[in-house]
C-alpha cells in the first residue's frame, strides 16, 4: 500500500509569476484547465498580490473576472490563494473589516482554499484573515515562511506551527520562497510538526527551485510526512520557478508513495504551456540556472537585481559587494525577517542607503517603520540605538500591539473613494480593488471596457528559441520576484 | 562524523558535449583548470569519443594535445575518460592489440581513470580494455549502460557488477545516459551491489538530468552506500546535461554525509563557465527543460530528432508517432539493448524503415550484424525469424563469440596507411587518430599546423541573452548525443 501524496499545480499563478514577470493574459490558461481540472491535483494556485496587479497594471483584465473564469473551467478543482495576511494582496496593513470583506468576495467568486502568511511571521498578523476564512468554510492555511538565521530553528519553526493550529489552521504551509529549504532541515521540521502538532496535521510544503535542491527536499518532506507538494508542470517550471510536477511523480515511482496524477493530462497540460511560454519571452527572467550562493549571502537574486539598480540610479554601481556585506547586518538589527516582500525590498533598501550615507544616517520611512515594530514583531529583539534613530526619524513611537490594532474603520472612506472614480461600477470587488492599488485602480477602471490586452507576442523567429534582449526589468512592478 | 562523498566534475567532457554539442575549445577550458585542480574532487572527466571525435573534425586540435594540457594543468586531479570499450573512441571493434597501444598511449599521455562500456552491456566487449587499463596501473572503471525492461532487473544489474568485479574492476560505474534512473532502483541497485560485491567494492553513479528527478536519485545511491556521484558545475548543468555540483554539496548539508569541495572553488568555476557558455550559444541544445516522457517511451530525446530527420528525408515527417510505437517493438526483437550509441541509432533507423517499408521487409546492415551478435550479446534472446532475415540479408551467419575475436592483427595496416597521410607526424597518437576516425583524420592532419579554430563567439547581442536562432543540428556529427 503505497501513501497519497497530494500535489498543488503552481501554473496558474506562481509558476508565471516567477518566471515570466506575472504577465500570462487569462486567455493563455484557459485552454489548460480543463485538464488541469481532471489530472488529480488537490488545488490550483491561480491567484495572488502580483497576478491581481499585473491584471489591472500590465493586462487590462478584471482579477475578479480571471477568478470567475477559473471557477467555471475547473468546477472539480479546489482553487488556491496566496493571502499577505493583513495586507491582503497590497503593501499596507488593512483594518479588520476590509479583511473580512475581501475574504468573502473571494470566497463567494470561487475561492477555495487561502494561504495566508506574514512577511515577519507574526501571527498576529494572519488571525483575522484566518479567522474571516473560516468563517467562510473555506480551507484557512496558516503559512511559516522558512528562513536561516541563528535564531530559525527547527523547534521555532515547529512552535509557529502549533501556534497556527491553534488559530484554527486547517493546514500548516512551510513557505521557501527563496529555495532555501534544504532536505535536512525540510525532514526535521515536517517530522517535528506531525509530532507536536498531530499526525493529522496537514502539511503542504512550497518551494522554489533556484537553488536546484528542493525536489530532494520534498522528497524528505514527504518521508517525514508531508501530505501536500507543490510543483509547477515542467514546461512552466525550474530555475526561480518551482520543480516539475512530472519529476514528482516520477521520482515516486516504487517508492511507497505515489500521488494521484493523470500522467496523460499533465502531458496535454506541459504542452499547452510549452506553446505559450514563448510569446512571453520577452519577460523571461534572466535567472534560469541554478543559483547556490543565497546559502551563505542569504539574499534573493531578485533582491540583488533590485539593489543593483538602485546603486546604478545612485551612480554607484560599483558598491554592489559593500551593499551584498551589509545587508546581514541590517537583517540582524532588525530582528532578523525572512527577506521575502516587502521586508526583503526594506532590508535591502537600507543596505544601500547605510553604503551610500553611512550606516543608519538615513533612514527610510518603511525601515523605521519595521523598527518600530509598525509592520509586526520579528523573531530576534531590533538594535535598541537603532530604533532610537527611527523615533527621531519617523517622530513616533515604538508599538508592541499587532499593527492593524491602530487602525481606525475604512471601508466607507474606501468606498467613496472608489465609486468617485469614474468606471468603477460600485460592486464590492471594484473597492477591493481600489483599495489594494489605488495608484494603480483609476487607470484601470477607465479602460476596463476596452477588454483584455495579451501583452505576449507570436515570436517572430522560432517559436523554440526566443531572442530574449529587451526583456523588461522584473521589477516592473518594483514588488514581483520574492514570494 | 560524516561519510565522505566522493564527486566527479563532468564540466570538462559530458556537460559541454551534452549542452553545447561537444563544441568547447581547449583555451576555454584552461582558466578553470586551477581552480578544478583544487576544488577536491575526487575525478575531472574530460576525455571521450565525442571530445576526440570534435577536436579534429571541428576545432582543428589535437586531441592529444589537450589531454596532455589538462595534465600539465590539473597536476593533482585524477583525469577521466569515457572508453567504448572494444570500440574504443570510434563506431567498430578494434582488434585486441589496437586497444592495447591505445590504452597504452593514453596511460602514457596522462589518464587516470577509465570509464569502460559497452552500448549491450556484453562483459566480453569490456575485458580487453580493462586488462590494458590495469596493466598500467591506472583504474578500471567497469560500467553498467542502465536501461528498463522486462529483463532489466536489479538483480541483473547486481550480476554484471559481480562480473565485472570478477573482471578486476577497481570501481563500479552505474551509467544513466538517459536520466532514467529513478531514486527507487538507484538505491536498490547500489544497496544490491554492496551486498554482494561487498562493502568495500567502489560504486560511482553517473546520471543526466533531463528528466529532472536524478539528483534524488543520487541522494539515495548515497544512502545505499555509493561512493562517488558525477556532477557539473551549475553554469554548464541541467537539461540534457547533468545535476549541479554545487546543488549536491548544498543538498548535503547536515545529513550525514558530506563532500569535500571548495565552495570559494566551486564558484569560481561557476563564473568561468558562466562567461564562456554564451559564445556557443549557436550550439545550445534546443531541449533545455524537463522532459519525462522517456520514462514510457524509452527513447531518449537525441534519438527522437534524428528519426524526425530521417523521416523528413523521405518526405514522411508526418508519421513520427508510427516510428516511436515501432521502436519498443524493435528493440524487444534485438533482445533489449540499452538504447545508447550505437545502439539507439541502429534501432532507430531500423524503426523507420520498418515504418516506411513494412516490418524487417529492408534491413539495415548495423541491424543485421546487431541481430547476427556482431556487436555481442544482449539480455534476451533475439527474434529467430529477423534473424534469419539479417542471414538473408547480410550473407552471414550468425555467431555467439566475443565479435573482436574474429579480427585479425590490424595495427601495421593502420600505420601503413596512417603515415602516407600529409601531416600525419608518425607517432603512436597518430595512428589511432586514423584508427577510430579514418574519414576525419587525414583532413585534420593535413590542417592541424594552422592551429586550433574556437568556433566559439563573443555574442554580438548581450552576453547574458544569447539569440538561438540558427543552431546547427546537435547530430551534426551523427553521434553525439546518446552517451
Ligand atoms: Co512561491
Ligand atoms: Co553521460
Amino acid at each position: 500500500m503505497s501513501r497519497l501524496v497530494e500535489v498543488t499545480e503552481l501554473a496558474l499563478r506562481d509558476a508565471h509569476q516567477s518566471l515570466l514577470a506575472t504577465r500570462m493574459a487569462t486567455e493563455d490558461m484557459v485552454g489548460a484547465c480543463e485538464d488541469i481540472d481532471k489530472a488529480g491535483y488537490w488545488s490550483v494556485e491561480c491567484w495572488g498580490g502580483a497576478t491581481y496587479d499585473s491584471c489591472i497594471r500590465f493586462l487590462n483584465e478584471d482579477p475578479w473576472e480571471r477568478l470567475r473564469t477559473f471557477r467555471r473551467l475547473m468546477p472539480n478543482s479546489r482553487l488556491q490563494m496566496l493571502l499577505r495576511g493583513q495586507n491582503l494582496l497590497g503593501y499596507r496593513h488593512y483594518e479588520d473589516t476590509v479583511v473580512d470583506r475581501f475574504v468573502d468576495k473571494s470566497a463567494e467568486n470561487g475561492m477555495d482554499v487561502f494561504r495566508v502568511f506574514d512577511a515577519l511571521n507574526d501571527v498576529r498578523n494572519l488571525k483575522r484573515a484566518m479567522d474571516a476564512v473560516r468563517r467562510t468554510g473555506k480551507i484557512a492555511e496558516g503559512t511559516i515562511c522558512y528562513t536561516t538565521s541563528p535564531l530559525h530553528t527547527v523547534e521555532k519553526f515547529v512552535e509557529m506551527a502549533q501556534r497556527l493550529k491553534d488559530m484554527g489552521a486547517d493546514t500548516i504551509c512551510i513557505k521557501d520562497m527563496a529555495a532555501l529549504l534544504r532536505p535536512r532541515p525540510a525532514y526535521d521540521i515536517v517530522k517535528g510538526i506531525k509530532e507536536k502538532c498531530g499526525k493529522e496535521t496537514l502539511v503542504h510544503v512550497h518551494v522554489h527551485s533556484t537553488t536546484g535542491v528542493t525536489l530532494v527536499s520534498l522528497q524528505k518532506a514527504i518521508e517525514a510526512g508531508a501530505d501536500i507538494v507543490d510543483t509547477s508542470i515542467s514546461s512552466l517550471s525550474l530555475g526561480p520557478g518551482h520543480n516539475p510536477t512530472e519529476s514528482l511523480v516520477e521520482m515516486l515511482a516504487d517508492t511507497g508513495y505515489t500521488t494521484r496524477l493523470d500522467k496523460d493530462r499533465l502531458l496535454k497540460i506541459k504542452d499547452h504551456f510549452a506553446k505559450v511560454r514563448p510569446r512571453y519571452a520577452a519577460f523571461e527572467s534572466k535567472i534560469l540556472g541554478v543559483e547556490t550562493e543565497i546559502f551563505d549571502s542569504q539574499i534573493p537574486g531578485g533582491m540583488i537585481s533590485n539593489m543593483e539598480s538602485q546603486l546604478r540610479q545612485q551612480g554607484a554601481g560599483d558598491r554592489l559587494k559593500e551593499v551584498l556585506a551589509e545587508v546581514p547586518r541590517v537583517r540582524e538589527a532588525a530582528g532578523y525577517p525572512p527577506l521575502v516582500t516587502p521586508s526583503s525590498q526594506i532590508v535591502g533598501t537600507q543596505a544601500v542607503f547605510n553604503v551610500l550615507m553611512g550606516e543608519y544616517k538615513a533612514l527610510t520611512g518603511e525601515f523605521a517603520d519595521l523598527m518600530l515594530g509598525y509592520y509586526g514583531e520579528t523573531i530576534a529583539a531590533r538594535a535598541p540605538a537603532i530604533i532610537e534613530a527611527a523615533v527621531k526619524h519617523a517622530k513616533k513611537d515604538p508599538i508592541t500591539c499587532r499593527p492593524a490594532d491602530l487602525l481606525k474603520p475604512e471601508w466607507e472612506a474606501l468606498r467613496d473613494a472608489a465609486i468617485g472614480l469614474k468606471g468603477c461600477n460600485g460592486s464590492d470587488e471594484d473597492v477591493l480593488t481600489y483599495a489594494m492599488f489605488p495608484q494603480v485602480a483609476p487607470k484601470f477602471f477607465s479602460t476596463r471596457d476596452q477588454g483584455p490586452k495579451n501583452v505576449g507576442k507570436v515570436p517572430s523567429t522560432e517559436p523554440a528559441a526566443p531572442a530574449k534582449g529587451d526583456a523588461p526589468a522584473r521589477a516592473g512592478n518594483g514588488k514581483g520576484p520574492i514570494t
